[in-house]
């Protein structure tokens, strides 16, 4: 196991990683399975539920229909992952759908894509959190009593967790996925084997409810927007399918294959699993309403607003192994956890699409910067503040938060297989080998089929869902994508104004032919000294030092020093009848500038630097201002010099632990990113 | 009335103050009156009931001894402000109590005195606020209902107001202030007229109700207990008396005589309100207690907890005047307006005071900067903070918070008159002119009688409210004692290591002898090429162009670009295998002082400026982290060579209006502040 937990530690810091020694620190199939599955898997914890709240509108005798919307669920899966197999193959870089749609749908059809992402990270920390917070409620009754303040606690100890830079490990994924996994097959086969084998009938603990349905008797159009609608329910299953074509860089090789075939196995789990649930449900007649207070009736009264709709997944495992085993609790905790696991996916992937937009100027520059922890924080609290607020606006409902959720998945989805298709009518108008051209127009097909259903899907979805909460989606992407498109402009702008003449006598700027300097003095100490002694060495044209009279005495004392030390360079003192420094210092610097505007001015501040960050507090105030000010002028140059006081040495060491910080999202990147440079100073 | 219009706003625009024109721009006593006096006087509307308050413990009969009570506040009040006229004789320089005990007992007893004003403004916010939000409650009964919600609200609108810097002028606080006054002594002169010339009979709305004593028949060392309890209540009459003696430098001249003045037509105008609400209080019967929902009985019923307790002062007028009157509404209004003004009081004097104390290194230097928004801003959000919390701890009762006031004031009192003693022994030891002498003797036996008294008062204050809360003050006092001492040490520690070597010998730093430049680069633009001229210009030993390779494609383009331009500095090109800039740059640097010690390095960094605070957010990260970094290498100059884009216009008006920005306070402080200066960049 020794080789297991290093892995993880060399993928996380940066530094360990040179070019000629990647090969080791690449995920293995086992590992590489939870780390991106976690959240297409958990997912089963809810989707099967939100498909027979859905039918129960329509009275407990649609319940009947569900095996058929499994079918289209998995009949969605299996298509959604061949899909995505062909994805994997064609770009092993993983840029995922965003780079798919922008490669051969364009720029346009990319942002689209990145802000669909977007709004679905957000939505899968709601969400799982969410439904972690109503499963553990489900043992834990305190928990569910107190939803919204337990979900947000979920969503501040994450952001607080990946904020610090927590290190995601593999092996983190791997335990609670495996148990969830387990505990969900054991569930199955023990109940299959109790039903079957010993003729037991289990009972969920609402078998004995009725519901009342709210259209009784549905038929028609009708029965069918239901059950689209009841479909568009299940298909939460299918979000976070795409993680995979995102991560292939951090798979062992062979990339493509190893995650092409981790796709087919987190597939064929989750249809598993889904149906599994499903007939369980069926089996043990587990009861649910959209509106559990007054549609669920027991001995003919409605069971009024006290009562707690456990999740289908706690019921069942409570018909199968019984209320408060040891395995119901174990279930319970492990849904819960795997949830969080899958919420914290999305703290990983916001980030990581981040730095992919930053490069591609959507988002600022820093973004992209990796372990840049002001730029990923920034991104970590959007997140999270943004999902907060669906928590509380929402009420920490899951059912009502999933009413938003997939319509972002599915534009990305349909989008994406769009954008493959295109792909590879490119690729055969130039392939000539039959054999290569056979293997493409296979994948086509498979890419046309997915683009369609998904197509058909996002059209379903909107159609079904867009008064119960789409809308939001919706208007989030907008939001994200005006955003972005309005940052690259500016970027476009600045890069156009910057952009160096070919011809040098376009240059707009008058070539200074001599530069004068002005030392700023405002006391004799080791600083001031040291900045005259540096301005000295640079034998400038001229060299004076300054200073602003704000106090006689004092400005009096400094000059009787200045005579007294015998320093060889002029002071001129500046009068300041507001007791400014700024104004006065700025003035001097234009005016020198008008009396020959073809010289250059030097400006050099003695600073000291202090250690921590009240120290700052305490010092450097004006000479900030100062510098702050001076930028804006033209034709200024303006120099630093620093004293390093003692206590400096905190914010070396401080520094240097800063830069070994590892960004959240670093194993499911992928060590070799071919994409990602830091950009440098002026660039940005 | 022009004149009284331009004044205020000339005071208030600090670039139209020149030296020279200083005389027009001063208070008259008209104006510093209620400038000054809204703080004491509008203590009126809470101090007599809290008298009553704390006497109905003993029961209804124990209200005979108010009056007495009222006879000591009135000596207490004629003794601290015949105290503090000496004062300001003695000081006209505005520095208040702070001054007088830091100069005559030392700095421990000065940093006391101003831990306790500081404590004191925090009070005065949350007092006044709370007594505005009763008075108001009075006649709007929504405001008393939710009194916590609407307490913090005054709290933010005040607070945004000063952040704002919103102009104090003369005018503002002139209004309500004589609209307040006048309408008491109407209030007292119509009173007495129905009651004595008209012989009716006026009753309180409390009249009829009977107080349930908590302990009956007090008597002996309990009584006296109660009745200076009750007095330590009655001094909230006193607080802020002491302001005037931080403002004479506002008065026009003779500045001391009419500080002065001004002081006795305070101390006059307050006791006669006061007595004036106590006789009225006594004839129409105004009953109170400390819990009026258990110990008021109406009927022989307890009134219960939906009973509101109104103030003194309004109970009085609705007797006087009539509920729902003209005159009433009139009168609730400007007694919550002069206690909001009262509270907008403490928002100037605490950054003043933060500034005084600023300039003697209790506090960051930057809080002295008049004008500094950003300093200022912290001292106001500070005050609100505190304030605001205490407001929601009591629940915006102003009976419970005036337990934790004046521990303060009487603090800041005794210190201040024991200073002034010892003030008038230094001058007398050195004084020969008789007729002087005997002045300061009588002015030396005023101060005397005064720290006898109030120190008498603290004791008193401090053993009868301890309990109930003046603890709290205690402790916020020592908070802000140890910080400022802290904040102290650190300057001087600092000064310390700074101070400049008196033999040159004794430098421990190493003269450098010569200096090589270098031009850190990412990309041919305008902003390089500028600072490539500029760094040309400064002649230094060598100059070398820098760029990180991050990307082998844009690296080689660049070269490329390098060859083509035919520029004629040498191009470094250093590796990244981790593809970061700083680090390399940083090390790069390190290596030239290692290769050649006694050399400095010039690092020049071409920056681009922008105007907008979004903008910011898009650029000029890494630069600015690079720069910070190199400021912490020892040996290196960090030269920015800017250049302004289009949008950068924009900051330049912004820093040009943040310039004429009124730092609140400035009415106040007068236009002379002999110890005002603006701190020197480097020096702070």
């Amino acid at each position: 196991m020794s080789k297991l937990t290093d892995v993880p530690k060399r993928i996380l810091i940066g530094r360990a990683l040179r070019s000629d020694r990647l090969g080791e620190t690449l995920l293995p199939k086992r590992i590489a399975l939870p780390v991106f599955a976690s959240d297409p898997l958990s997912s089963v914890a809810y989707a099967p539920g939100e498909v027979l709240l859905v039918l129960s509108i329509a009275g407990v005798s649609a319940y009947h229909f569900s095996p058929w919307i499994a079918v289209a669920v998995v009949v969605l899966m299996f298509t959604v992952v061949a899909s995505y197999r062909q994805n994997v193959h064609a770009y092993p870089s993983g840029g995922g759908d965003y780079e798919v749609a922008t490669t051969n749908l364009g720029a346009k059809a990319g942002l689209t894509v990145a802000s669909a992402l977007l709004v679905d990270y957000v939505l899968t920390v709601a969400v799982s959190i969410a439904s972690g917070i109503e499963n553990l409620g489900s043992a834990i009754p305190f928990v569910v009593q107190h939803k919204v303040l337990c979900a947000i606690a979920v969503i501040v100890l994450l952001t607080l967790m990946n904020l610090r830079g927590v290190k995601e490990s593999g092996k983190l994924f791997a335990i609670p996925t495996y148990v969830f996994v387990g505990g969900v097959f054991i569930m199955i086969a023990w109940g299959a084997f109790r039903g079957l084998a010993l003729g037991d009938t289990m009972h969920a603990p609402t078998a004995d409810y009725h519901i009342k349905a709210e259209h009784q008797g549905l038929a028609g159009f009708a029965l069918v927007f239901l059950l689209l609608r009841a479909f568009s329910s299940g298909c939460a299953a299918l979000t976070g399918v795409e993680a995979i074509s995102n991560g292939v860089p951090a798979f062992r090789k062979p990339k493509s294959k190893n995650a092409a075939t981790t796709l087919a196995m987190m597939g064929l789990l989750a249809v598993t699993m889904f149906c599994g649930i499903i007939a369980l449900a069926m089996t043990t007649k587990v009861h649910m309403a959209e509106n559990p207070a007054t549609d669920l009736i027991h001995n003919g009264v409605p069971l009024g607003s006290g009562y707690v709709q456990n999740p289908v997944i706690s019921q069942v495992a409570e018909a199968v192994f019984g209320k408060g085993s040891f395995l119901f609790v174990v279930l319970a905790a492990a849904t819960a956890l795997v949830l969080f696991l899958a919420a914290n996916t999305a703290y990983n992937g916001f980030p990581l699409l981040g730095s992919i937009l930053a490069q591609d100027r959507y988002l600022p520059r820093q973004l992209h910067t990796r372990g840049d922890r002001l730029a990923f924080s920034n991104g970590i609290v959007l997140l999270a503040g943004a999902a907060a607020m669906l928590t509380i606006i929402y009420g920490a409902d899951s059912t009502r938060l999933i009413q938003l959720y997939i319509v972002g998945v599915f534009v990305s989805f349909t989008l994406s297989q769009t954008g493959m298709v295109r792909h590879w009518n490119r690729h055969l108008a130039v392939e000539k080998d039959q054999a290569k051209r056979r293997h493409m127009i296979r994948s086509r097909a498979i890419n046309a089929f997915g683009a369609f259903f998904t197509g058909l899907v996002l059209v379903v979805v909107l159609v079904t869902k867009f008064t119960h909460g789409a809308w939001v989606a919706l208007l989030g992407m907008c939001i994200f994508y005006a955003t972005m498109t309005a940052i690259r402009k500016h970027y476009d702008g600045v890069a156009e104004e910057l952009a160096a003449p070919e011809d040098p006598a376009d240059d707009d700027m008058t070539r200074p032919s001599r530069v004068h300097s002005v030392v700023l003095i405002s006391k004799i100490h080791r600083p001031t000294l040291r900045a005259l002694a540096y301005a000295k060495l640079m034998r400038s044209d001229g060299l004076e030092a300054l200073t602003v009279n704000v106090d006689a005495a004092e400005t009096r004392a400094l000059r009787e020093e200045w005579e007294r030390r015998g320093i060889d360079v002029p002071l001129k003192v500046l009068d300041s009848p507001y007791r400014e420094v700024t104004r006065p210092v700025i003035e001097y610097v234009k005016s020198l500038r008008a009396q020959s505007p073809r010289d250059a001015v030097s400006v050099i501040i003695p600073e000291y630097v202090v250690g921590h960050w009240y120290e700052h507090l305490l010092h450097n105030q004006s000479a900030l201002r100062l510098k702050g000010r001076l930028l804006f002028t033209p034709g200024v140059m303006v120099t630093s010099v620093p004293y390093q006081l003692a206590s400096s040495e905190a914010a070396k060491l401080r520094a240097r632990k800063r830069q070994e910080w590892n960004a959240p999202g670093a194993v499911r990147r992928g060590p070799t990113a071919d994409r990602a440079k830091e950009p440098s100073p002026a660039k940005d």
